[in-house]
């Protein structure tokens, strides 16, 4: 099959890990989020292989939030989903399909609650940003919508337990699945959720300091090699 | 500078010219609206040359339409952009930047006013359909909403309005800037709007009928060598 090149213009956005990314030879992009998502190395067949038996990290920075602060923010975000969040916790993950007032999918993001007046939308590839502020908007909602910097890391694979345990102590091990909580790297603090793209289980670390993202980006690798 | 390919995924849909483009030569994609955009076709200073003395036809079906109908559409329309629509006549195309409620810029499209209870929201690259539902949804307002297929292609370049007079007939070049009308090819109407991306001047065909406009698209070849 023909392959034809990704014009990189600035409509897509590369990400903090972009450098890091294209040294270890990437050849291939998606778009996700009007940002550059890492689609190949190599084989597909081989990654496939070596996340089932040891431990990846992916730039899926690509995955932007969706934060949401305000009185009105917990009426907000659930007038967006139709899963119930009334029983929801600070420090959890929920997987929330996004329906418009027909029922069709908008999105099927993982949604974070910081705190009962302060979300987090984890969002696949559409603008729900602009579903929000519409809805905001027209409910006179007392809210606060934007897309913080954060870029999400991914750590996946089955020897990724191990790897983030060497990284940021045993403590770590203790997350359930979509729990998060925060943890320390060298004096940052960085918000980590047991969640992810893949079947074999992982991390996605929100990187809110990239500097720091980068230096910790480097310090997977090492640890992990 | 090292080039990337381009993952085709189903998020990134192809248009109906895309089999035609790679026969042309294609050789770089960028992504708008979650659609394959055709970015270059070799050298950049050739297209650049091309276009300045001839005729180019691009497929930009990229633009997407958010249509909007409904007793309250005009309503709708008119709080999505700063710009006053009141004086807006049917048949005419607008440039309306779309802004939130802080006058941050969502999008900057043209608007189409097919009739006061019928309009096209010609965008560029962000899902605005999803600020007018959330808008829509807020306000109560009666509308409908939705993504009609519409696949448009440009037809740009100082020949490009001998070029449409030879496949459309004198009527088109009656046309002025940024008005639209329908214009027969064998048999289907095609809205055409004097509009487009470059500044020569030219046409915006919105196709509809995807299998007239791909009759259309060979002939505007044939008839332009």
């Amino acid at each position: 099959m023909k392959t034809y090149s990704i014009a990189k213009s600035r409509r897509l956005r590369s990400t903090p890990y972009t450098s890091r990314i294209e040294k270890q030879g990437v050849t291939a992009y998606s778009s996700y989020n009007h940002m550059l998502l890492p689609a190949a190395f190599g084989s597909i067949e081989d990654s496939y292989y070596h996340l089932k038996k040891n431990v990846q990290v992916w730039d899926v920075a690509g995955e932007r939030q969706v934060e949401i602060i305000g009185k009105d923010s917990a009426e907000l975000v659930q007038l967006m989903t139709c899963r119930d969040l009334s029983k929801s916790k600070d420090g959890r993950c929920y997987y929330c399909p996004i329906i418009d007032d027909k029922g069709g999918i908008i999105n099927d993001p993982v949604v974070l609650r910081l705190n009962n007046n302060r979300w987090w939308i984890s969002i696949a590839d559409s603008d729900v940003i602009l579903f929000a502020k519409g809805l905001a908007i027209g409910n006179k909602f007392d809210v606060q919508i934007f897309e913080p910097e954060v870029n999400i890391m991914a750590v996946q694979g089955p020897k990724s337990f191990k790897l983030m345990e060497k990284v940021f102590g045993e403590e770590i091990t203790k997350l359930k699945f979509f729990g998060f909580d925060y943890f320390d790297f060298k004096g940052t603090k960085h918000l980590i959720a047991q969640s992810g793209w893949s079947k074999q289980g992982g991390y996605e670390i929100y990187v809110e300091n990239a500097n720091s993202g980068l230096a910790l980006y480097d310090r997977l690798f090492e640890v992990g090699k």
